[in-house]
């Protein structure tokens, strides 16, 4: 018994792929990714159209399916994260239905609780064995973890893996088990690993950068959260690993032992884990060849999958444990509401990724952006379009001074305390104004390109054409 | 956030267990549990009647649920397997509702398809966090993989973890995640170690099982099966063992590389898989201290659930590629059909368990017998209840000779031409008679007391009352 078919085609017409269905993608192969093109090619070549693409991240790499969208095969995207080149294409307005962005967290929700079905999931592994068991650890494409794969492998009425890389059955360290799998098929290469993973994530030596960084730390240092079982996200921007980078210091000044690292992991993350400021790293996401290193061979490195890391719709998640998370952000309100969907003249750019997941799961969820960028400042009265709501954020970090959600009034009397330069976000926003004047008003166009859900799965923004 | 509850009573009120409701229990701490009594004692104590109780086995060490049943406090029993203790009094037909027998397969498909719901699962676990992440592997009642655990955690509506050994957040290498968990609730032993695991499990000396297990190992060796990649589950009974001893020998001398070995894990096969017999070792679970410490410290030894072992409700399930299992038998008859369930005089005192998944699943299905049994012969006309049907069995060992199943022809003739004594089974039959004599007619009762579900959900056979 074997389910290895013979091609991709063969795979797609035994699923039963119709037209009007929905498709399922991951993005741990990044921008390197071959395999999201390679199944839609196979699908325009069928004739099949009309289908609704489910995938967790779109890269520039899968700009081609701007074409399938201008010959009907695609009709509909659901994404957590869209980059520029093809958010542009998409702000412009060149879909019907508008474009819909989860969360990490919220749509793996959505598939397990059957409000976003999916008909065939394409599930690219960098191994697997004949009967469909696959992880992201071993292979020429090895990517580490599959943790946003899995509620797709789950939930799916078909699960077609495919792999350049099948290893003798059973495959040992699965993170896709056989249970789940209808098909596999092999192919030359399922992505160029130049694009998977970096060679390695840097921290910034930008001078701003390392003033928000140090505030950042001061701001971890002073919360009362940092002793022994401390648990801590950050993302794999420069200034997020700076701030990492100082608190490092702090830990291993202070002998302090955390509990976890958590979410999409760097080497330097790893390096942290290493030298013992954490027991254990928790990863749905590997960020570079260190991290895909360790999770394949630390043991207290340890792969978790998109329901685990951030979920809603079970009974706990990971990010419910959460001490503290730095996010990022392109633009923030005085209501603290946070955008990374689009830039700040309105084009999509981004999405929440787990934004809004370890946001609201976090015990303190702080931001660390430039007052401004390009001379338009980061601080709004309102933002495009609303990411993350403001209820969840706690602390903004800026060059010029740091922010707390006046919710927080323990913790803005503790970082006063601390001597570290708190002020009102309205006073934030008008000394950023003094140096870059009050930026234009938005001019947002009237076609709903993109709706933003919830990790709840409520709709929570709209996203509208721009008009230039 | 945490999910521990002061106690085992409020976690069974905030669970909200109801008159006529399900609950559930695994059986990883076998004869050594004291959960399954000690839930169901304070359930009783609840004034809580009606329950059904979803076991995936029942042990003797349960016989106080016979005081719950007469008290009406449980008044229906599935499980896959029933120590004599307990069965010998079903037998006498003290329950109004039949017993349900699944298969170790069967049960969690029969779960996951909302067949057999399940209200509030109850699991013991040797370890847990304040989370509910859970593991069989650590602490003083460790009992390794917690495979039949899974599918109640996956599917009940609440689920319970109590433990003896709450260790700090996150745990790892967890069998139970925390997003299925509802409450956490610590005791002071979940078991006694010494019932829990055997200190080791012994080959047999017995002449009668050496020459059964020497004829087993000759028909592996002749069946054209036992090359590189070659995969192989066995019991924890004596004469099983020997013939594993016997396959290893052979194994080694012919350098044969095994992919894997399946199921129930004793040390023995620990042994096979460090001296180079198999690559890995799929464990649903431990059945001694060496089974358990590997699990634990070695990566090739890995822990599966029982819907990856043997459920036929997912896409595939371990037992499929299977190539040779070694079951045993209470009775066959001349139609290979085998009872696991009832002794010769049709007391119930055992149950499938995965007899009938890993019979359907492999390509080679070998029962290994003695001709008779306190003067009462194995092979039958009819067998008293048909746990296993005969068309999944392919030979039949005894020490008076082989039978093989009609259909097989070629490895019939494989065998012959080896030299093995192969007979039909109707003339082993008479053979076994001529010692034995001709056994008395069966004298069943009328009064259903056990249904015996195959592992596809469907009605196999029925077990009646014995009527002395």
């Amino acid at each position: 018994m074997s389910k290895v078919v013979k091609s991709l085609k063969e795979a797609i017409r035994n699923a039963g792929l119709k037209d009007g269905m929905t498709v399922s993608f991951h993005h741990h192969l990044r921008n390197g990714d071959y395999v999201l093109n390679m199944v839609m090619d196979e699908i325009a070549d069928l004739g099949i159209k009309d289908l609704t693409v489910n995938a967790s991240s779109i890269f520039d790499v899968h700009a081609p399916i701007l074409n399938h969208i201008e010959n009907n095969v695609v009709t509909q995207i659901l994404c957590n994260y869209m980059a520029s080149g093809v958010g542009r294409a998409i702000s412009t307005g060149i879909m019907e239905k508008p474009v819909q962005f989860r969360t990490h967290g919220g749509r793996p929700s959505d598939i397990a609780l059957g409000r976003t079905p999916i008909d065939v999931a394409f599930i690219a592994v960098p191994a697997a064995d004949n009967m469909g068991n696959a992880s992201g650890k071993f292979g020429p494409s090895a990517c580490g973890s599959l943790g946003y794969a899995v509620a797709d492998a789950m939930f799916a009425k078909k699960v077609i893996v495919i792999t350049d890389n099948l290893m003798p059955y059973p495959l040992p360290d699965w993170a896709i088990s056989e249970t789940y799998v209808d098909y596999v098929v092999t192919v030359d290469a399922i992505g160029d690993p130049k694009g998977i993973v970096s060679g390695t994530t840097k921290i910034t030596r930008d001078p701003v950068g390392l003033v928000m960084a140090s505030y950042a730390a001061q701001v971890i240092k002073h919360s009362g959260l940092l002793k022994d079982g401390f648990s801590f996200q950050t993302g794999a921007g420069g200034a997020s690993l700076a701030a990492a980078s100082f608190l490092k210091e702090i830990m291993l000044k202070e002998k302090i032992r955390g509990s976890f690292g958590l979410g999409g992991i760097t080497g330097y993350m790893v390096e942290m884990l290493e030298a013992g400021c954490f027991e254990k790293l928790m990863d749905v996401q590997c960020f570079d060849l260190k991290a895909v290193e360790s999770i394949r061979s630390n043991p207290n490195h340890i792969e978790i999958n998109a329901l685990q890391y951030a979920s809603p719709a079970f009974k706990s998640a990971v990010v419910d444990s959460l001490d503290v998370v730095i996010l990022g952000a392109t633009e923030i309100d005085t209501d603290f509401n946070v955008n990374v969907h689009t830039d700040s003249n309105g084009y999509i750019m981004g999405g929440s990724g787990g934004h809004s997941d370890a946001a609201a799961g976090s015990k303190l969820c702080m931001i660390i952006a430039p007052m401004f960028r390009a001379r338009l400042p980061i601080v709004r009265d309102r933002v495009h379009c609303v990411s993350t709501p403001g209820q969840d954020i706690d602390v903004l970090v800026t060059q010029g001074g740091i922010a707390v959600n006046p919710k927080n009034a323990e913790l803005t009397e503790r970082l006063k305390a601390a001597g570290l330069p708190i002020l009102d976000i309205r006073a934030l926003k008008e000394k950023t104004e003094a140096i870059t004047g009050t930026p234009d008003p938005l001019r947002k166009g009237d076609r709903a390109v993109a709706q933003i859900v919830s990790r709840y799965g409520e709709p929570l923004d709209t996203i509208y054409n721009v008009v230039d």
